[in-house]
């Protein structure tokens, strides 16, 4: 059911699970404010395209709140922190007090070798002793406490384009780090697919000045 | 296009644009908590319902934050001045800056005789005054000045259902103001129609105590 | 009691009542983050402001979110209703629903001649009726529909640093409509008083690029 | 500086940085809705209190917005994760990108005999990993993949008594996890000490109707 599910870092995926409102949303509530209304189709394309570039250049974002995006998320837990970071949004999360962990982490492409082996090592005993601590009564909420953080972890999320697009802004940043910005670049994907004629004006704006 | 469009006070009303997620995302969330998946169809359908209940009574609100409603909505001034302090939600409305004002003001159906008379006498002496500045060159966003409270206006609302029970449960109650109150029901009727597992759980919670 | 209380158009002000953190916990916060300490006075001092011009210039908003100002506020409630749009913030405003309104309201200073004796005529008019319905019984919260919208109205604001900042760069726009622009300025006075090093940052990065 | 530090679990602690308007503007918010003011000084204390105790059993929440606390925070990242669900709030957390951890992390004091052993061991280890890790030019961010949710974290949040009272409602409750229900039990200390009016009738509307 889930649509645009794409699969980001070695085992997490974005899928985008409902939408409302879309590019029409943001030009019906931008056009509200004069209560004005385009003639003819094809005028009618073209100043909406206008319009649309002019908020985002005005940073005028309101018009962006009436389109909203359902996201189902599958990310390690050091990016689940930096990701809920950003208030302006709903999570719904698995949560481990309820749910046992399953052995599934994310490992970073760059380690090879040696390092490899310890993280892979380190991680793996952590999971070992989170079962051992389980299984002899400890509670799973406080077995939880030697789980690593490169576990993943899934969680419903619900945004609005505007709030998305600061989303996208900071984590397509070449300073954030390249595990969230891989998930920001999938959410970019299904933004461009919904609502073309926003992620246009988007990057049209965040594009670097030559 | 505009479905459920419901009529308020004299010449105001409420109408859905749209709507994402509803009861289905509401229990979505709730479940990723625990990871659980229902079985069996009629079996599911009385689970749903009690897990909806629970989490209207237990107050934990964010799985009702992933169902968005989109709304048109026409009425006085002094009703959206008491709307728009609902802060979680999205408002465009028509701007007295851009368009000029229509003498399209509210009337309570209380007022009868000499209370009647007065009351429209002084609101048509001041779009009549409006006009006239207007037309003598005075901005329209300064002219409005003598414009009355109960002028309607319009604008789009973008609301998640638990920002819109919070509105229901403030503007159904009786200390609310009567023409606000006849807003919260056109929205309730809507609610219902939408939402029809969580809004039974909603007016079982809001029904008073016997 | 409140300190800093700037007069503004005709009959309204802006008085600062409270404040907390300031420059001070802005640049505590930002640090926490690297868990950094400046060495020696004058060199913190300089290293600070460093800080927080590169907080500003980069829009890393978040540390300013922990200094936080309380207004009085007084203006006309179309400006209000400016105002209010603003929904990261605290708005408690007297009501027209417990108060009877006095006969205090905003007459802009650009009216003259006939144009002005229209304009007090007729807000003058409102208020008679006002005062005549409400004699008569009527209900306070429904004679108020015959009240201008150069009503002056009253609230507490309290905001962030932050979302300061945000009305200040919106409203101190030329785009802005002149009343809220004065309020802004007044704001503005306050804000580089009590915030220094990040109003000097905030009004560089204002400052139109030559 | 901080005032009110309190010791909470092995080697955490909540202390108060900052506060602002506290009672007082409580009080000032409510009472500007009627533009009331009270006659005589201990009327005064046992009106103002009254109102409180409306207010709170009302649910009428915008007062408490007026009044601001900064707490500086250490817990455990698996605390810190329930905690940053509170989203009306900010917070400024050490960043594992550019700190190195340290080896600082919580342990439950229910584990004894082999369960600890396991638990501490398994815990050092990571540490051990994660520190060759950093040593042989793996990046920190990607390194801390292996550390354990027991961690210690540091950070700054900055809320208002609404929002407050709100954590305390949830996470005082017997359903909460223990950990951050002591948590808890330390903010409610300092709520009461600096807000006895607003926390007696918190404190009165939470307790269990025997």
């Amino acid at each position: 059911m889930p649509q645009n599910k794409i699969k980001v870092l070695d085992n997490g995926y974005v899928a985008l699970v409902d939408c409302m409102g879309m590019d029409k949303a943001v030009i019906e509530a931008a056009r509200r404010c004069y209560m004005s209304e385009p003639q003819g189709e094809d005028a009618a394309a073209a100043a909406d395209a206008k319009l649309v570039r002019h908020l985002i250049l005005k940073d005028h974002g309101t018009p962006f709140e009436h389109a909203y995006f359902r996201f189902d998320v599958k990310c390690p837990i050091f990016v689940a922190r930096q990701w809920i970071r950003h208030r302006i949004g709903t999570y719904n999360e698995m949560s481990l007090r309820y749910c046992l962990a399953k052995r599934d982490y994310y490992t970073p492409s760059s380690l090879t070798g040696e390092a490899l082996e310890k993280y892979k090592k380190s991680v793996n005993e952590a999971f070992d002793t989170y079962e051992t601590l389980v299984a002899s009564g400890i509670k799973r909420e406080q077995a939880r406490g030697v789980l690593p953080l490169s576990l993943y972890t899934l969680y419903y999320w619900t945004v609005n384009a505007r709030s998305l697009m600061n989303f996208l802004k900071l984590r397509l940043d070449k300073a954030a780090q390249a595990e969230i910005r891989e998930y920001a670049e999938a959410l970019l994907e299904i933004f461009k697919e919904k609502m073309p004629v926003t992620a246009k004006a988007f990057e049209e704006k965040m594009k670097p000045k030559e």
